[in-house]
């Protein structure tokens, strides 16, 4: 995952969400992957380091557990670098640039005024290639639009075992069916909209943040018939309070229970969702050296696996 | 240098006869580039080791100094591959696509058959500016064709240092003008073509080779006028015998000369002239471990200055 910024509460349920539940089924290597980070923002870099130790800091409140799991930062690596350089050479040109992300992104920061065709942003797919199979991974957890990068880090191992011989395992999608959460003005959930409710939120913040979610606008008095279906409060109810959804959407549709009322249940359940991350994350905040420790002892381990595929690697391709 | 076979006396003079001279000006890096080795023959890798040794051996035995200088496998330092993947980020892809050597070599290998479009490939230049500034070098020895890729270098290096602040030095190119030694047969030396007297050929094979050359064509008997401007052992003797190239030119316009006499005196001078190689080679072949001893020892030397360099490098990008 790419360091950039705090998470909300829609970065959760994008991915973190599966991980926690993953890291129970799977020796699980997470990566905060700050090299890629530089494809679209090398023009200012000063945030990355922050943006790290938020990034591990929301992970580890979330759950994330350093012992079970590989956690590390992806540029402490230097081999994700140099299996980077070798998937280069093999790698058709045309493979790259038919990515359909690939154009799309292209124009869409372009718009936005930034200078980003460089030959990193086209080998973006070539290091998240890198990425993968230098741990030999054998399933990688993704959204839909990662699809397509996935499947060309499948071709590209394919390639790549054709050629020297069967070192790696073709990597396979899972992919995670996750909820979308709104942001509290009904539209999709992003910081740059400023309708977030951050993962970080204390209790306070998030009645504060329910409390100014929109709801049905037809609804005047509470007596009126409520529709949930076009209620932000309703969506949240589907994914934090999945035992009373029902009963909620009945008695808002019957007008027998208030927007007050319904958003006050609500934040208790966000508030009691985030209990145990806030205990982790004011554990960790009291203990400021140990989010390196975590991520310093992360990397030697990543290190160690990366080296022995890059010893492999390098042997089939005579480079030794 | 790309490791691509043994030398013959068209490559020594392509570069090492004026590496020879470089090492006592300046504090010199020499590298054998494998990994570029891989832009144009990632399909089959299995010579890389074997070229490696023969470029060292061809190396050392010319006279390069492996304790003053430092010589050195590109793909035992891993920084090469890291910085080549930070400044992939800052390079507009435009840059590279403009290379002019680029869409030649393209078009001159996809006409032999290569698919050789790679993204690697492409990054060629990308990857040499990483080889140069890792090192701070503010020299570079290049001959005329490399001058465009030694420009983008610069570009580069402008750009990171705008970018990050003036870690590197600008490489300035050191223009050779080294001498073209034709073949046996009076075209281009070139192992393709079977022209080639080999920098390994021993005094009778060299006294063989120089049998062969063509002379003018238009010489029958000895007391014929000679033209020694098309003559391939004149062209020798321009290089290897300077003291009296005038001499025997004046005395073959005579017909004073004979082309069999005039071939034994520059067998004469090239077998003099690699006297010394052959010493230092025999001693090499002697001691089969020393060759890899030199190339662990100039990864090594290498490898600090080259970790000092991205120290830097990633301190400047905010990458610690």
């Amino acid at each position: 995952m790419q360091p950039s910024g705090k998470f909300h509460l829609g970065n959760y349920f994008g991915a973190l969400d599966n991980w926690i539940k993953l890291q129970h089924e799977y020796e699980c290597i997470f990566s905060i992957v700050d090299l890629h980070a530089l494809t679209s923002s090398y023009e200012d870099t000063s945030k990355i380091p922050e943006n790290i130790q938020n990034m591990a800091l929301d992970w580890l409140s979330a759950g994330l557990d350093p012992e079970k799991n590989i956690i590390f930062v992806q540029s402490h690596v230097k081999e994700h670098a140099e299996l980077h350089l070798l998937l280069s050479m093999i790698t058709p040109l045309a493979w790259l640039e038919r990515v359909p992300t690939y154009k799309d992104k292209l124009q869409q920061l372009g718009l936005a005024g930034k200078e980003i065709n460089t030959y990193g942003f086209l080998g973006y797919p070539e290091l998240m290639t890198a990425d993968i199979i230098l741990y030999k991974a054998d399933t990688v957890p993704v959204g839909e639009d990662q699809i397509p990068h996935l499947e060309l880090a499948r071709e590209i191992t394919r390639r790549f075992n054709n050629l020297y011989g069967p070192i790696f395992p073709e990597p396979q999608a899972r992919l995670s069916k996750a909820p979308t959460l709104p942001g509290i003005d009904g539209r999709k959930m992003s910081k740059s909209y400023g309708n977030e409710i951050s993962f970080s939120a204390t209790p306070d913040e998030i009645r504060a943040r329910v409390q100014m979610m929109v709801t049905d606008p037809q609804r005047v008095k509470k007596t009126d018939p409520g529709h949930p279906e076009v209620c932000t409060v309703y969506a949240f109810h589907k994914i934090f309070n999945p035992t009373e959804v029902d009963d909620i959407g009945a008695n808002c549709r019957a007008g027998t229970i208030g927007c007050v009322a319904c958003k006050k249940r609500l934040a208790d359940r966000i508030v009691e969702f985030l209990a145990d991350v806030h205990v982790r994350r004011q554990a960790l905040e009291k203990n400021p050296g140990r989010i390196n420790e975590i991520l310093t002892d992360g990397a030697e381990r990543a290190r160690k696996l990366a080296a022995a595929t890059m010893q492999e690697v390098k042997q089939a391709m005579h480079l030794v």
